[in-house]
């Protein structure tokens, strides 16, 4: 017999985990992970603690969980579109990239932060989540690579300046996202996308 | 009558105060902020704890002095030479900061982290630090500044993306220092500073 979230529907036990989850996210885009509890998703799901211990160990597994999920959105997100020029496909990926920091800015800010300060947890899933959308600039098919767009070979160089770009791109669109003063969206994306060539050795 | 450091030298207050703080400073260079402590202090000082309590209220303000003066001394060395076109003035300041994160590697690392996982007093220290080093660029007499050199203006825009430059900056230097893989320090530096124009908007 399954119980059920909120009361309303039916679920496996793994769809349920994966709402209270979503919810867990949700929660994430307006509080810090500090602020973030058990009690307050029992609250918003309308469920006992008890049954949330059925799905999260303690307080640390919970948010743990919460933040690989949130890591694993946006991954997903920022996807590479399968068509288009490589720089034009980068841009697309970095709009989405935009909007998911726009739509989860204290839990993203809250990641950073955690990770940054020292949070081994934390530090795994970002670092994993960061390598994922930096990897797809030197794993994609060599058709499609925007290194090959750029003429560059991966080399370690090339793998350190990509790497300090990805660092760019997230302090600037943080403090873009927390104030945007008179830049525009469209300003911001295309200054980010000519960044990356403007970062790397002549190809 | 003065108590002194070390019991070698004769000093005032604040000579001796100022001393306390360097030694802390090079404790740092192979330690983490948190792992520094009174105690270490008094150890390598040769002096009593006691001593110590009279120059610095308690750990958190003897730590917090001693980072002051290591973004101090940051700011001091990077300061940019006088005389030079202003992109190799800004290649020897990147150069005198590479240096600073060598030797000083786990103390500077481990402000930039504790600053990142929200400190306030880290936090506050870092970010004036990081300011007067990106807002030279800014801020030097027209003839001399960087920005005249590439011909833009101090716009939003241009201060958003010099500081998203200043953590590319900070991201690959201390990845370089941790492991240089095969890239030289020369192409390191050439790099970081023709990355400054390249992440720019056209002038």
């Amino acid at each position: 017999m399954s119980q059920t979230v909120s009361g309303r529907v039916r679920m496996t036990p793994d769809g349920r985990r994966e709402q209270l989850l979503e919810l867990g996210v949700r929660l994430l885009s307006t509080r810090s992970l500090d602020d973030l509890t058990i009690e307050m998703l029992a609250e918003e799901a309308g469920v006992s603690r008890g049954l949330l211990y059925h799905y999260f160990a303690n307080l640390k597994d919970f948010r743990r969980a919460v933040v690989r999920k949130a890591a694993d959105d946006l991954i997903r997100v920022t996807a590479p579109v399968q068509h288009g020029e490589p720089l034009e496909r980068l841009a697309r990926s970095l709009d989405a990239y935009v909007s998911y920091v726009e739509e989860n800015f204290e839990g993203y800010t809250s990641l950073v932060r955690g990770a940054a300060g020292g949070n081994e947890d934390l530090r795994e899933i970002y670092e994993e989540a960061r390598a994922a959308l930096t990897d797809r600039i030197f794993e994609e098919a060599e058709s499609d690579r925007v290194l090959d767009a750029l003429s560059l070979p991966d080399t370690p160089v090339v793998r350190l300046m990509v790497r300090g770009w990805s660092s760019m791109c997230e302090e600037v669109v943080i403090s873009w996202v927390r104030d945007p003063h008179d830049v525009s969206r469209e300003e911001l994306l295309t200054l980010l996308a000519a960044a990356l060539p403007g970062v790397l050795p002549a190809g």
